[in-house]
C-alpha cells in the first residue's frame, strides 16, 4: 500500500459575496413569481446528497422557464459580479450546488421538455430539466431509451455537468460519449449552440465535451442533443453469488479483458445485500455479489451469457439465477439504484461520505481488496457498491455528521482509496464529478500545470468568476 | 437545395513574422544536427497533401527526439515570438501545415516509440511519430489492434490534433472515443499529462478532449495513451453492386437505423471504383458499390451479414462477393485507402480539393445525392468515397492548380456541398479538421458566439499566439 496522498480534504471556503438590493430588486422585477427569496427554498437550493451541511443558502433562487431566463439571470448577476449556481434536481453528491461565495441559485428544472426526438438518427434534443426517468417514459413507444443512469433520477443537465455515467456505462459510455451537441449560456449571457447532429465532426475545438464534466463553471447548460439506441431485441439479467470479493472481482476482470459485450456487472457486498434488501424487500443471498445484464439479438445474449457462466464457475460463482420478466429485472435494477438510499437510511441521522475511484480494469482487485479491508478495520459503517466493469467503485463511509472524530477517519479513509487509485493509474473521481470534495484529490491527480490549464480556461471564459464559484478547483 | 452559404473560401493570410537570427542562432546551439535550414527539408515541411501551393516553407526545422526537445523548441520560439507548427508525417488534407505566419516546424516523426502495451487493460501509451501502422504491426503478437484508420498511414500525434476517424469509426467510434490520455507541451513550454488510464472519469476539464482536435493550436503532442481492441474472432469482408448510389445509401441508413453492429461500411461511385482498379490492380464491377466488414463471434458475423443481405437485396444490391481470406481482405482495403492517392494519380499534376461533410444519417441521400449531380454537371474530374455509416462522404474534385476558374467552380462546389450538409444538421468537416480550408465553413457552422470561444480559450492558452498560428479560425 502506498503512503497516503498529502493533499487534505478541501473545507469548503465560505466567502459570501455581497448580494446588492438592487440585483434583488431586479431579479424580482423581471422574474417575478420566478424569483423566490422564501428561506425554505433556498435551504432546499443550498444543499444536496454530499457530507456538506454548513454552508449558508444562495441569497435568492430564480426558477428558469427558457433559455432566456437564464440569459437574463446570468446578465444581471454578472453586471453585479455575483455568483450563479444552477440547480437542477439536487442528486450532486460532491457539494456542487453549495453557495460557498453567496449568490443566487439558478433553478433549471421546469425546464424540462423533450424538445425533439429523431427516432431515425437515434438522437433527442432535451432542455436541462428533463431527467432520465421522464426521458425514457417519454421516448418508450419509439423503441429507443437513454442508457446513462446514475443512481438518482437526476436531471440531464446536471448529468452533462458532472459528465455522469452509472451501471450501463461498460456497454454505452458515459455522459462523455452520449452528448452530441449542447446549448450553453457564456458567463456574459450569451446562448451558444457547441455542435450539431452529426455523429462525428472534426469542425474545430470540442466544446461540446468541454462543457461537459464542467460542474457549472463555465456556463448554465440550457439544451442537449443525446444519443439514444433501439432497446435491444432480447435481455437477460443474472444474479450471481461468490464466496469472497475477490472471486468477484477476478470473474469482471475477466470478462472485460475477453471483450465480452456486457450491459451492465456491478458488485455488491455482503453487508450492502443485507442493506438494499431490507430497504427494497427482497431476499437476495447476503454474500459478494455480482448483478449482470446482458443486451443483445437471442443468439449474442446466450452466447454472451455462456461465456460469462463459465468464466463465473471458474471463480466459485454459485451459479446464475435469473430474471426472467421486465418486472423482476425492474425491481432489481431499483434496488441496485437505491443501494445508497439504502446505505444512508440503514444508519438514520447520518451524513454518506463517497469515494468514486475508478482504475484500470486490471488493477480493480488491487484497489479494492484493500480498500475494504481498510473499511473493515475502521468500524464505521459503510456500503460498497460498484461498475466494476468499467473499474469504478463506491465506499459510502455513513458518518455522524456530529463526530468530528469519526468523519476524520471517514475522509483518511477516503484519502487512501484515492491515493491507492491514482498509483495505480486510475482517477479520484469516475462519475460523480470534483466539486468541493475532491479539488485536493484532482490536484494530486492531474499535477499544478493540468489544474492551472483548467483554471487558465476558467478564468477566460468566466472572468467575474460568477459561474459556481470555488468549486473544481480553488 | 439550400441557397450557397455566404462563408468564402479563406485564402490563407501570409503575415510571416520575423525570426530573429538570434533564435535560429540559439536553436542551432541547442540541437545540432536536429535542427536544418537546407532549402529542401524546408520546402517538405512547408506543404502537405491540401490544394494550398503557394505559401512560402518555414524558416527552420527542428527535429525532436524527446518531450524535452519539443519543450526546449517551445520555449525558445517563445522567447522570440515565432510560430512553431508541430510536423508528423505530413498527410494534413486542409493546410494545417503551412507556415502561413512563417516560423519552425517542430518535426516530432523520431519520436517513434510505443512506450508500453497494456493488453489487459486495453490500451497503449505511444510517442506522436509513431504511424497507424507501425502501432498495429508493434501489438500484432498480441492478439490486439487499433482500429482508427485514416486514408494516409497518418501519425498517431496529427490523428489526435485533427481528431481524425476513418472506415472503422462506425463501430469503433473516433479518436474522440479512442484516446484515453495525452501528454502535451503548453504554449510555455511545460509538459501536461491531461488524464490517466482509467477508462472513465469525471475528475475535472477534459483537456484530453480539447487537445483532440485541436490541430496543433494549443500546444504539442508528445505522447498518446489510447484505446485498443481484441482482434476480433470472425471477420468477413464483402462487396456489393447497386444499380445507383441512392440504391447503395439507403441500403446504408436502414443498416444502421437497425442498430446492425457493421464495422465498416464504406462507398464508392463507379467511376471511384474504375479510378481504384486501375491503381491497385483489381477487377472489381465498375459501379456504385458498399465495402463492408463484419465483426464478432462467428455467430455474430453470421447475423449480421444475414441482416445486411437481406436489406441489401430489398434495394437491388447485386449479391455479396466475399474477401475470404485475411490477403483478399488486405488487398480491398488497401485499395479502398488508396482511393485518395489514385484519384490524384488520375489527373497528372493535379491538385486535389476535399470535401468532408458528415450529416445524420437520416438526411446521407440528400446530402450526397445532390452533391453528385452539381459535381456531374461541373464536368471536373472527382471521386466519391465515404464512410457512409457514420453519414460521412469526400468528394475529391481533382484540379488543375494553374487554371483559376477551375479551382474557383471546385470551390464553389465545395460551398455547396457544405451548404447543403449544414441545412441538414451535418458539420462541414467529420474528420479532416479545419486547417486553412474551412475556417470560413466553420464560422457557418458554429456560429460567432462558439468561435468566440475557441478564440478566447486559445488566447488564455497560448497568449503569445505562436503555437500554428492562422488555423481554425482567423
Amino acid at each position: 500500500m502506498n503512503a497516503p496522498t498529502q493533499a487534505v480534504h478541501v473545507t469548503p471556503e465560505i466567502k459570501p459575496r455581497p448580494v446588492p438590493a438592487a440585483l434583488i430588486d431586479a431579479l424580482k422585477a423581471r422574474f417575478g413569481a420566478q424569483f423566490s427569496q422564501a428561506q425554505a427554498v433556498r435551504e432546499q437550493h443550498g444543499r444536496d446528497e454530499s457530507a456538506f451541511t454548513t454552508v449558508p443558502p444562495p441569497a435568492a433562487v430564480v426558477f428558469a422557464d427558457s433559455t432566456a431566463d437564464v440569459q437574463d439571470a446570468v446578465k444581471l448577476c454578472a453586471q453585479y459580479k455575483v455568483p450563479v449556481i444552477p440547480y437542477g434536481v439536487g442528486s450532486s453528491l460532491e457539494g456542487h450546488l453549495l453557495a460557498v461565495q453567496g449568490g443566487v441559485s439558478l433553478d433549471v428544472s421546469r425546464m424540462n421538455k423533450v424538445l425533439s426526438v429523431n427516432a431515425e438518427d437515434l438522437t433527442v434534443t432535451v432542455q436541462p430539466g428533463v431527467t432520465r426517468e421522464q426521458l425514457n417514459a417519454e421516448i418508450k413507444s419509439t423503441g429507443l431509451f437513454f442508457p446513462i443512469d446514475p443512481g438518482a433520477n437526476a436531471s440531464l443537465g446536471g448529468m452533462c455537468a458532472t459528465r455522469a455515467s452509472g451501471t450501463n456505462a461498460v456497454r454505452y459510455g458515459t455522459m462523455r460519449e452520449n452528448v452530441l451537441a449542447l446549448e450553453v449560456v457564456t458567463a456574459a449571457g450569451e446562448a451558444v449552440r457547441t455542435g450539431t447532429r452529426a455523429k462525428k465532426s472534426s469542425a474545430g475545438y470540442d466544446l461540446t465535451r468541454l462543457f461537459v464534466g464542467s460542474e457549472g463553471t463555465l456556463g448554465v447548460i440550457t439544451e442537449a442533443t443525446l444519443r439514444i439506441y433501439p432497446l435491444p431485441e432480447a435481455v437477460a439479467a443474472a444474479i450471481c453469488s461468490f464466496g469472497s470479493i475477490a472471486d468477484a472481482v477476478n470473474t469482471v476482470i475477466q470478462i472485460i479483458q475477453l471483450g465480452v459485450p456486457i450491459a451492465r456487472v456491478e458488485l455488491l457486498d455482503g453487508h450492502t445485500v443485507r442493506i438494499v434488501n431490507q430497504h427494497s424487500k427482497l431476499t437476495l443471498r447476503e454474500g459478494p455479489m455480482l448483478l449482470m445484464e446482458f443486451h443483445g439479438s437471442p443468439a449474442g445474449v446466450k452466447e454472451q451469457t455462456e461465456t460469462v457462466q463459465a468464466i463465473a464457475a471458474e471463480h466459485g460463482g454459485a451459479g446464475f439465477e435469473w430474471a426472467d420478466t421486465p418486472e423482476e429485472r425492474s425491481r432489481l435494477w431499483a434496488a441496485r439504484h437505491n443501494a445508497y438510499f439504502a446505505g444512508v437510511q440503514s444508519r438514520p441521522g447520518c451524513r454518506c461520505i463517497t469515494t468514486d475511484v475508478c482504475v484500470p480494469i486490471s488493477r480493480l482487485a488491487d484497489a479494492l481488496l484493500d480498500s475494504v479491508q481498510e473499511a473493515d478495520d475502521s468500524r464505521i459503517p459503510y456500503f460498497l457498491v460498484g461498475h466494476v466493469g468499467d473499474g469504478n467503485f463506491h465506499m459510502g463511509y455513513l458518518i455522524d455528521p456530529d463526530d468530528d472524530a469519526e468523519r476524520a477517519r471517514a475522509e483518511q479513509l477516503n484519502r487512501q482509496v484515492v491515493a491507492r487509485a491514482l498509483a495505480l493509474g486510475g482517477t479520484c473521481s469516475g462519475e460523480h464529478g470534483v466539486g468541493l470534495h475532491k479539488m485536493g484529490f484532482l490536484l494530486d491527480e492531474a499535477g499544478a500545470g493540468a489544474v492551472d490549464l483548467m483554471r487558465t480556461i476558467k478564468r477566460a471564459l468566466d472572468p467575474l468568476d460568477i459561474m459556481n464559484p470555488g468549486k473544481v478547483f480553488s
